[in-house]
């Protein structure tokens, strides 16, 4: 059911975020600024559950790519991602009936709400990663048949470019992701123009929801004394995402990271409170791989959340440091992100993990009948 | 006035298009194979005299961009820049009515007849260089206000990517550059799309039969055992390139050569046949600056081309030697290449090189009164 999106729902809706970029993402403190500022001036935003989608709709997600730690220094002049959806227009012909994120988690929940706020459109409560992802092919969208391109792209003097690579949507994340580069490291975009029938097929639904509920019930969580990990649980057994439990608690020990290709590359070692068991956590921007006691616990595309031990607090790959008290909380995916063709474009494998996929439920329940 | 251009003009206007190619440019010889090819398929290109064009003609120049020594490793699959023209006619909603070369030497003298031959355009005898250039916005296209945007770009398998930067070239050449190294270092362009009034105004006319001739006066001279320099610099007094003349023979005893930012830098040293005197000549991809005993002789954008002392043949920067005995032969550019605004674009601090502009003849004639 559509519903309003006030300056109010920000916060949480930030808190979720962070929750769902699953230790990457994108500080969403820049996007969230923008998606202020659009509401105050032009009021609330439309947000359209996919069942109030007309088939005929036409949807183009909106989005920033590059690299988030350039982001924090260069501060979005304000119209780049409706630059990037008004090329995309301009070149189809057609204007856009809603917009929509690309990806759940960080600064990408933010912007389409921006560019909802300043142009008067809807905002679809879904995505096509579900969390975050590093890539731009690592979609539902075009994993169920919708390619990417047309992808407009726009820097911040409204300067734009196209990239259409038809059905490829991996030469176009390698395109898009060259010329967000030469446009000094960050770039917005509009992609996978999609009709209302092809959104309803492909999205993840309710993610934008799901974020501000998260994010609720963290606060409300900390607000009542009550065991964070616990609240988040119940509130994610009411959605898509209903599977979810800690796999371990401890304390950071050791923290590679290095910056690789633009990305974050690394891992964080981690040891119980009691000293008996170790983790370990791998990650691309977004954390990848969970192992306890050299064991697969948590797999991509499964979330690997490291909250703080007390607060619940999401933190990321980035802020992770050695004293660090957390949880290394899972949370499943839905079913439409664990099929073999979803998997093919965001399991382990295509981040060079040598593993299969198995949910995370799937090695909790192992380990334990291991343990007997 | 138009005439015809057919498979036997081919070697001439390659021979013709290294000379202006000025020391880079790139080897023609791919690009000559597919215009033969296109040749022999379809019969032959009408060139346009820039007289011939009606003012609402519709002409879009096509080129390659990229590093020309990776193009000696991937042969064209023959497509790209027709998929660039359609590219950015699909763009725009209008077919082309001509295509041109936007430089003049190397492998752009030929991509253009490619174009014409395959899809059966006239090409208009004339370019926005009036040599080899190693970037897009070094055209007098766009110095007399003609905005290479939009831009289209081609890979070998036909994606394309679109570049807008209103009237900002030196960034659309920045992202161009960007998308043409992410498709493996070449790509395939149609960019500059004007009017036949705005060619007439901005391009320097005759630079396709001007390599023609030059190429055709360099093989009759070694077929009638006669100078090469002489003739060329007959030939040359007859057109906009009238003045040319010898500033230095001698052998080459260094070359220093470094790839560096998708380009080739260097310099080239070389000592008179006496030992009395010396010559430096610095690269980056094209020869841009030429010293005698240190003073400046040749300055870009005047050409400097360096020949085969016999045989007038050549010789690209890329493969110039320790022991070769050359001419360092000057062509003085027409006035449309020499005023302040086209300076400012493509003359010597263009480059890098601290230096005013003075032409050759100026520089030669200051010398010749010193020594007095």
């Amino acid at each position: 059911m559509a519903f309003e999106l006030t300056i109010d729902h920000l916060p949480d809706l930030s808190l979720g975020a962070a929750l769902l970029g699953t230790g990457g993402g994108g500080d969403p403190h820049a996007g969230r600024l923008l998606a202020a500022q659009a509401i105050r001036t032009n009021g609330n935003i439309t947000v359209l559950d996919l069942d109030d989608l007309a088939d005929d709709d036409f949807v183009v997600p909106t989005a920033m790519i590059g690299a988030p730690s350039v982001l924090v220094e260069r501060i979005p002049a304000g119209n780049e991602p409706v630059d990037a959806l008004r090329a995309l227009e301009r070149l189809l012909g057609r204007t856009a009936t809603a917009t929509m994120p690309i990806e759940s988690g960080g600064i990408n929940s933010m912007i389409p709400l921006f560019v909802a706020g300043t142009v008067g459109l809807p905002v679809v409560d879904g995505d096509g990663m579900g969390r975050a992802f590093p890539e731009l092919q690592m979609e539902t969208f075009g994993i169920y048949g919708c390619p990417g391109s047309p992808l407009a792209i726009a820097d911040e003097r409204g300067y734009s470019g196209i990239v259409d690579t038809g059905q490829d949507n991996k030469k176009m994340e390698k395109y898009a992701r060259a010329l967000a580069t030469s446009m000094g490291g960050v770039g917005y975009v509009a992609e996978y123009p999609m009709s209302g029938a092809d959104v309803k097929r492909t999205a993840i639904p309710r993610t934008l929801s799901l974020a501000l509920r998260l994010g609720r019930t963290l606060r409300e969580a900390r607000e009542q004394h009550r065991d964070p990990v616990e609240a988040l649980s119940e509130t994610l057994s009411e959605t898509l995402y209903e599977s979810s439990g800690v796999v371990f608690e401890g304390k950071v020990i050791d923290v590679l990271r290095k910056t690789d290709g633009g990305f974050t590359k690394g891992s964080a070692k981690l040891v119980s409170f009691d000293g008996g068991s170790t983790c370990q956590i791998d990650f691309q921007n977004e954390f990848l791989l969970a192992r306890v006691d050299d064991r697969p616990a948590i797999v991509v595309p499964d979330l690997i959340t490291v909250l703080h031990a007390e607060t619940g607090e999401p933190i990321t790959a980035e802020r992770l440091r050695y004293g660090h008290r957390v949880r290394v909380f899972a949370i499943g995916t839905p079913e439409i992100m664990r099929t073999p063709e979803a998997l093919d474009t965001f399991g382990p494998r295509a981040f060079g993990i040598d593993l299969d996929f198995v949910p995370f439920e799937q090695l909790a329940a192992s380990k334990i009948g291991s343990s007997v």
